[in-house]
């Protein structure tokens, strides 16, 4: 349902606001629209908020919201859609670069993930708690997207478990479903308001999903030069030296 | 409203279910109402279900439910206190055993913790997700819980990291979310019916939380013996060896 110009204008909550939005203001207005669905969902819940709360809280009519969403359950599609299906896309991007070292490979991957979440904390709280409110196909799709998250996270870590990157005893499913969990949690603890920054929080939670993995003792270099061992017996020679000492 | 014997063993679903769980009945049947209302809730959301859907599901007449509990918030209210308050006990019990090595400490947290949302999952994610329907003064009382318990976290990780025992420039905190987070997240993916044991998955995330924090090089053991310097020597030799004969 279209609106006429002036109708919108008027909704607008200030002149200057509708300004700054007009170059991309169908765009800039549509995920206003997202933003104060979000919270109001979590808020009050998908169930307990109706349209009218939502252009209240946008500062539209109710008319000028169908505009942009033909129902709350659009709204939610659209928010899975912003979330779920980007992070499969952004997984895939990643899993099927078989030149890149397992390693660099999950450090993107977890840091890639980690971003998302960490940039769209409430939408996604939104999209875990109102799943069940999600309409056919697009609960399924959702469910396909989460599930090729997983393939993808499992795919890379068992590449590095199997080329020796990581640890040979880790199981990469119960890895993977932990290192997602890790990521997906963000979302219910990170307040970018606080303090934080979201780069340095998706950097640390990578670091920490690498170390989960690596190997007990690094192997000795098979190839260790002349040099090097001669290195390993001035040191041992060291504590040898400082332990004979204190005698 | 307590009901008349009769009354309740017509409701039942069958006798030898009834005759099961005789010697406990009130409280396999408080259970058994949590549980039902737990999946219904899932499936449903909190919002969607009915007082009379919970009883058809569990097989008692609704005047028979209200004998239990006086309504679904209060069903709310006892699944928050079985997860969220249980965890805060369990957390704290471990925290203020100073006695115990951190990194013990931290094992035991987390296997704690994990077992607690493994053995719950269904409760967990209604908890997580019907936050906003838990009325006051419960909902206060699930969040300080929840507080506490990353306090405990926080305060067992950050002492491992002031006793070197955990590495020195980890974030106590993001530590604390993150490994909370592995565990809760568990509550999303883990199916006891699906082979994997709930106590080997525990033990799992344990050691992923703990290599999460190891520190990056053993230090040289300050009074390392004669005997350790002679064994290094003797390694760093062999490798010497190795390499000499190659050329």
């Amino acid at each position: 349902m279209p609106m006429s110009d002036t109708e919108h204008e008027g909704s607008m909550s200030t002149a200057s606001t509708s300004a700054k939005l007009r170059p991309t203001r169908s765009d800039a207005q549509r995920q206003a629209i997202l933003d104060a669905a979000s919270l109001l969902f979590i808020e009050k819940g998908f169930g307990g908020t109706n349209i009218n709360d939502i252009a209240d809280a946008v500062g539209m009519t109710r008319t000028a919201l169908y505009y942009y969403f033909a129902s709350k359950e659009s709204m939610l599609e659209a928010l899975t859609e912003e979330v779920t299906e980007k992070a499969s896309a952004l997984a895939k991007s990643v899993s099927g670069r078989d030149e890149l070292p397992a390693d660099e490979a999950l450090r993107l991957l977890i840091q890639q993930h980690a971003n998302l979440i960490l940039s769209h904390p409430v939408q996604f709280r939104v999209v875990e708690r109102s799943e069940s409110s999600l309409p056919e196909p697009h609960r399924s799709a959702a469910q396909n997207a989460r599930r090729a998250v997983l393939d993808h996270f499992v795919r890379v870590i068992q590449r590095g478990i199997d080329g020796g990157q990581f640890r040979r005893g880790a199981d990469a499913r119960i890895a993977a479903f932990s290192i997602i969990g890790m990521c997906n949690w963000s979302a219910w603890w990170f307040d970018a308001g606080r303090g934080l920054d979201a780069g340095t929080v998706a950097e640390t939670i990578a670091d920490f999903g690498l170390r989960m993995l690596v190997p007990d003792k690094p192997r000795r270099a098979r190839a260790a030069s002349v040099e090097d061992a001669v290195g390993q017996m001035r040191e041992a020679l060291e504590v040898f030296e400082s332990q004979v000492k204190r005698r």
